[in-house]
């Protein structure tokens, strides 16, 4: 028997929530269900079987050839200027759709559908073997790019140039694009948990955090590693020991059955024993794939448990205003407990506080 | 007295309509607003005066320091996890909000307001001096790029390749990023409007059509040129000669208190006149600001008129499937009719046929 298509997968959790069809919007989760990359489509699927994907003229020759590589030639397409009209009236009277992503108008047209909840981005907290080879790829072309990078000279050049470089060679290399703005900071800047690279001249001394990623076929990875220019100051090595010992604390919950929230008390737990929790002030970690951010968030008020080829990022750090900050960030796969289950850190470069020019 | 703020405009716009006050939570709407250009915030304006920003931990330092940059002190900035809460207990009974922006779930929480319409948008669509001279460096930087790259040599390279060393040159040039994905299309794929670029490699004989842009503060730049790589053949020269004119007869209409049916008329009407009309598939302008699309946009179903300091593109094309195709695009400024009332082309570039090695 044929794996299930993705499609298939929605429709058992339609079928399971007792919903005959389900409208989605959101070009994110159409992306996933259908392969479509433009910006206007939708897809209507029931429950007992038939999908119709909606998109306008633009994306006739397009839809068409991305449906069927991503081997969705039973989809139905309409090519139409009315989505919502075509959709409104080719769907059953109970139907749902994404309220928590929809606008008002539409979902007025639309007849004021149901909510869906979060359906798809629930199938997409874990990978298949087509994502996870990506999500690899991303993250190795993202380390072979960092590693190349420190190689330096860096001291004397500005936060900018040196951002810029970093994604010219991820791009050399093979990604699609850059998967998020880099965040890229010496000195002081290191102690913003997000900061925008500015003219600012690397200087011997200076913590370097720099956050980033490679985007491969539409999906992102997310690393960061922090290190210093010049040999390093006992406050930057107790800070940055303290940030990796949480870290491979956090890493290690990441296992299949284990509840998401653990991850959060293990890391929290290593930041408290060493003193800082106190100047850790962001997220713990997020699911990384079509979106950089993307379910599961990790969280003490997260009930669920994880998954295998669930992949996510585990990210504390240690933020002194004024003096400087360390986050090292890994995108980690979670693995099959038959095969091990240890997780599998896709960004596999080393997190020593290199001592860098 | 002062200039209104685009706050004291909108506040303009809410008493003309009626409305106690708006809940603005577009991010591009928001960052127009307040100057915030954060992930998560929004803002809640009341007709009578008060304005509060909302936002979460995050962004406490970032969007005060931001909202002091764009002038607006005066706004109350609430730094809350709960931004749709805060909102609703802070509201008039009569709030309007951006229905055909917002989800319907947000829209429940907030007690259902009604909708605002586009006030915003409508707003954005005259620049101000300071995005103007935003939009105009992102002009300049683009066709800089443009020019230092078509020196040369191009045959032999992908289109891969040639897109992303003109992405590289915009960055050093100042760019903060480019404004959307390089188009980049050589030969048989210049037919397809849009279209990623591919490893194929350029060749002699191949139209070249290269649709980009450079952003700067936030303000995005949108230009294509055609050229030829090697002598030119006839038919290459007559469609890129129809579409120059045709280019030419919509951009002349794009001044104050014209119907902004009108360009699409005049650009048409050139493509009926030479024949190739049918042979044009796509939209013939948008508006450029914040977002690569914005209103207005042109059709001949918009009833409004053009005012002055409106950004807009120009983009006539002609597209022969399997064999090639030509668009010429500028962004063009809107001008004061006492000062001339000429249109300014931004994108200030030779659209010259060029025939290029």
């Amino acid at each position: 028997m044929a794996e299930p298509t993705r499609l298939d997968l929605l429709r058992g959790l339609l079928a399971e929530s007792g919903h005959a069809a389900m409208y989605v919007s959101d070009l994110v989760n159409v992306r996933y269900l259908t392969g479509f990359t433009g910006s206007n489509g939708a897809c209507l699927v029931r429950a007992d079987g038939e999908a119709v994907f909606l998109t306008d003229g633009r994306y006739r020759d397009q839809s068409a050839a991305e449906l069927a590589a991503a081997g969705n030639d039973d989809i139905e397409i309409v090519v139409t200027r009315d989505l919502l009209g075509v959709a409104a009236g080719r769907a059953p009277a109970d139907l749902v759709a994404e309220t928590h992503l929809l606008d008002v108008d539409s979902w007025q047209q639309l007849d004021r559908p149901e909510r869906s909840g979060r359906l798809v981005e629930r199938l997409r907290e874990t990978k298949d073997d087509t994502e996870i080879a990506a999500l690899r790829r991303a993250c190795e072309i993202s380390c072979q790019a960092l590693e190349a990078l420190v190689a330096g000279p860096l001291v004397g050049r500005t936060e900018r140039e040196v951002a810029r470089d970093l994604e010219w060679r991820m791009l050399e290399l093979g990604a699609e694009d850059k998967a998020f703005e880099t965040i890229l900071a010496a000195g002081e800047h290191s102690a913003i948990p997000h900061h925008d690279p500015t003219d600012r001249e690397l200087r011997r001394g200076d913590l370097l955090k720099i956050d980033f990623g490679a985007r491969v076929d539409g999906y992102h990875a997310d690393c960061t590693r922090t290190f210093v220019l010049g040999p390093a100051q006992d406050w930057q090595r107790e800070i940055h020991a303290a940030v990796r010992e949480s870290q491979a604390a956090g890493l290690d919950r990441l296992r299949d059955g284990v509840p998401v929230a653990d991850a959060n008390t293990a890391a929290r737990g290593s930041l408290e024993a060493s003193g800082w929790l106190d100047a850790f002030t962001t997220g713990l970690g997020h699911g990384v794939g079509l979106q950089i951010h993307e379910d599961p968030f990790i969280a003490s008020s997260h009930t669920g448990r994880l998954a295998s080829r669930t992949v996510l990022t585990m990210e504390p750090g240690i933020y002194l205003p004024g003096r400087g900050g360390v986050r090292i960030e890994d995108t980690v796969l979670v693995t099959d407990p038959d095969h091990g289950g240890e997780p599998d850190v896709l960004t596999d470069t080393t997190k020593e506080l290199l001592e860098i020019d």
